[in-house]
């Protein structure tokens, strides 16, 4: 398909859904309706179309977007930054280094300090178990409390760019890859996804993305597999809700601890590593306490630990298990690619190659699956600004 | 009032008025004639009220608004990346550390290196007495060089964010404050305020705060005090001009060293922490010599020394001493509260708590002070601009 | 010449050329044709003069122009920060420190990461022979890859910003003083020019000025002097194609290790310090091993070296064998200057005062000629939208 007519394909997928998103921010895909769901990637889609027939898609007129990471990040930083550029707001970084955020201010002052003139407020804390999610909701009560108490004129959207829960922009352009490979969001429907642990020798790495794709993939009657080595569980609730998503939507769910058993005649892989939560909450712990010879000595046990599974790669003899031994390699980048970022990682280098553009291009929607999250939250009437946009003459 | 009324009084307030802001830099509040401080917060409040009503308010084209942040900073930051992005700039940030600013250039040379295409440069440079002021006054120096020998196209406007001697931003925002809370410039005569030290258990706070709030009040009329304990004095200078100031508007402006004196029927209690001023210019001394042991040893006498007085606290039994029992408590932000960001401070949780919201608008006024700055320094006829602004269709 | 003259004047000169810098990265200036480089004169000079008549310049609706520091820049950082403004886009720095760059990725997928929005990449990576020049290509090569893949709906221009072995944007900077300092590019036919190594208390200094100089100011018909002490060789292809290009112009290239030599009736002299490259070799050799012990001992080492030649600065009595005692003395900024950043540097307190104005102009050519590159990479037909530019009324 080509542009012009994806676009106007989603606008009629557009017209059948009933998202309720006006006004609200983006934090766990698994709080949304499916409605919501399919018009964010029907309005990420019309935006990435726009953006190749260079059609600008402004909407506001001047304004901040604020982000705030809590962790290292390229691709996810670029990615709202482009969003927000293209929506015609600046970036503006809170780095809680330079800030005094650090030196006993109240999150609620420093939200409503940042805000005055702010759209959206993008956060990324995925480090600690029980604490990005809700310094995310402690942030969105007090811009309500700000903006009830007529301190901004406007309340800024808060959007997850990844929390110890959920990685909904990445896991969105992930189904979005899928949706674009597979023809279209029913074709998911029965078809396998194993969301794999894959060896990495790297230590503390977030469970954003599995949680986030076991409970996305799941909505969509897909038969998710969720396969790691004994030990290296995600946390239990994400765990549950994926299991009712898959009964719900007629998918299925299951764990094994078994690489072999979850790629055989699986039609998409997605080979990553992650820390165990048990690892990641006694790091939190000792990060607490500022235990750093504990520090050190978790790390030590973890990695020895990890170099138990090496054989958890994704090599051409596992791809061959996969469905006609041609299965859709996804990841969230950048991967561990043996031999070329590692002597041994999550990857084969010659299964990286092959797959290396559809990730490039997985990625690629990123930037829109973040435009399309505010613009949604912010146009009270998507639709009918979306096709006055479209016939604009440039 | 609602958005629209206070836009068209501010307007008729600004007619009565004759300010000469137009093409100059905005350092000290003292230097400059009431009429330029009403325009600047009648302009403030407008150019707020259109934020409100969802007009922009966009002036340049395109251009730099370069920041130079010599002390870390939040609030004042994300306050002028607000301002400067609603007026039509893009904000590049000075890092010092990044930058060969340290390595032997003269500010002469960078100040123009930096401006080729700068409308504004603001400044914070507030920990050493003797420093900051002159640092401005030397970039002011050398971009009118480089104008006037046809190196630069315009000259940057030169924005005080913060020197050791004045933080006419902060202050203007306290002002305004008060202009909205009382409800009119001249309701603010004959009405006390005590811009009163409080205890904190940090070390180094500048002097500014205190030494513009007593220069800018006592130009109103009101009846200042300043309280603090013995050996918390403010430069000599900024202390005489706020007498004569006191003087000429028929307020009154005295000193003490009882916060109970000060607080007694107070309609306004601003109480804040800060170094005694030998404090400072020891410490000054002391890094220029890089003496760190010497540092050390002024930080531990320091915090013993501001230890003597924790009862220099804002708690309800002194605001119980105020007007009524409840003048207006203001703050820069962030306080320090008991209890909450370290166990004894500058005010307690429930005083605090009370005025959190006034706090926040207070602090709220302060991009749109900035703006107003560089709007009057920019634009010729400020008053037909603001007017045809106000009517246009959005 | 008034700014409107100049407007047309360039435009004049740049009907004549024929440009092919359209959709094209700019490296170096030895790759480009005479008219490429007249061309992007023109241009600069063409958009300079707009900024001066107020005139806006802008050309995209939105978008991201990223840069790359991989070296500490103020000035360069600036002129790309404004340029980019100006054609309308946002900056967006790619810290490799922030980021995981560093860690394991590959820069084929970095690269494609940002740029999914961007329309240019600037990068300064001129620390390392043999390596600077080699990463810009690779990225190249990667957004190639990207954008024949359909990754990217763009493909983002590459920009050096200076690399090992260029400083394109400095030395048109450069080359344009003199345009307009002796009116004409042909007047610089059989002008001398002493680009000549100067002492300085540092160490490490980029090669890619002098390499830069010699290779442009050759082909416009100069005399090129450079001169260095023994030892200080820059690499040896750039003095080969400097030979090349002075034969091919009717210009002339030598090399001298006489100060005086090169300064004996010089029209133009450029005084400044380098490291010689066999020191960067081998400094690159060992910060790739990680020895800090081997480094030490180079730089001190080199600057025990340095230090036999303090003789070679810019002193009155070097300017008064200069033709006519008045040479133009250029330089890139910031100077060594003696008794003011350092005891003894590269030129003479009042030599570099009675030049300093033009060394300010020199530099404010820079964001001008890198908006210029951009322009002509990015639009196709640059004289026509330069005439609607200029006729547009504000």
């Amino acid at each position: 398909m080509d542009k012009k007519e994806i676009i106007k394909s989603r606008l009629l997928e557009l017209e059948k859904l009933q998202p309720e998103l006006y006004g609200k921010d983006f934090l766990l895909t698994w709080e949304n309706s499916l409605d919501n769901l399919k018009a964010i990637m029907a309005v990420a889609e019309i935006l990435q179309s726009l953006h190749w027939e260079k059609k600008p898609f402004r909407i506001f007129d001047y304004g901040l977007a604020v982000s705030i990471f809590r962790d290292n990040s390229t691709r996810t930083r670029f990615s709202f930054a482009s969003a927000v550029n293209a929506l015609g707001l600046a970036l503006a970084e809170l780095d809680e280094v330079k800030s005094q955020i650090a030196h006993g201010e109240t999150v609620r002052e420093t939200a409503n300090m940042i805000s005055f003139l702010t759209e959206v407020i993008g956060i990324r804390d995925d480090m600690y178990p029980g604490e990005g999610h809700s310094y995310m909701l402690e942030v969105a009560e007090a811009v309500n409390d700000g903006f009830q108490n007529r301190v901004l004129a406007q309340r800024p959207m808060i959007l997850n760019l990844q929390s110890d829960l959920d990685h909904p922009t990445q896991c969105l352009a992930d189904l979005l890859k899928l949706k674009s490979y597979f023809g279209d969001l029913n074709q998911l429907k029965g078809k396998k996804i194993a969301m794999s642990w894959a060896y990495s020798p790297s230590y503390g790495k977030p469970l954003s993305v599995p949680q986030g794709i076991i409970n996305l993939m799941s909505r969509f009657g897909m038969e998710v597999v969720l396969a790691y080595p004994e030990g290296y569980d995600l946390l239990p609730e994400t765990v549950n809700s994926a299991q009712a998503f898959a009964e719900q939507s007629g998918g299925s769910f299951r764990i094994t601890h078994s690489m072999t058993d979850a790629f055989t005649d699986a039609d998409v892989v997605y080979p990553k590593s992650w820390a165990p939560m048990t690892v990641m909450q006694e790091r939190t712990r000792l990060l607490k306490e500022g235990n750093l010879q504990a520090l050190q000595a978790l790390e030590k046990q973890c990695l020895a630990e990890n170099a138990r599974h090496q054989d958890w790669e994704c090599t051409e003899e596992m791809m061959k298990l996969t469905r006609n031994g041609n299965a859709l390699y996804e990841h969230c980048l950048p991967a561990d690619i043996s031999g070329v970022s590692c002597p041994k990682g999550e990857v084969a280098k010659s299964v990286f190659e092959r797959y290396r553009i559809h990730t490039y291009q997985e990625a690629g929607y990123k930037p829109f699956v973040i435009a399309a999250m505010i613009f949604l939250s912010k146009i009270k009437n998507p639709l009918s600004h979306l096709k006055s946009l479209n016939t604009l003459e440039q």
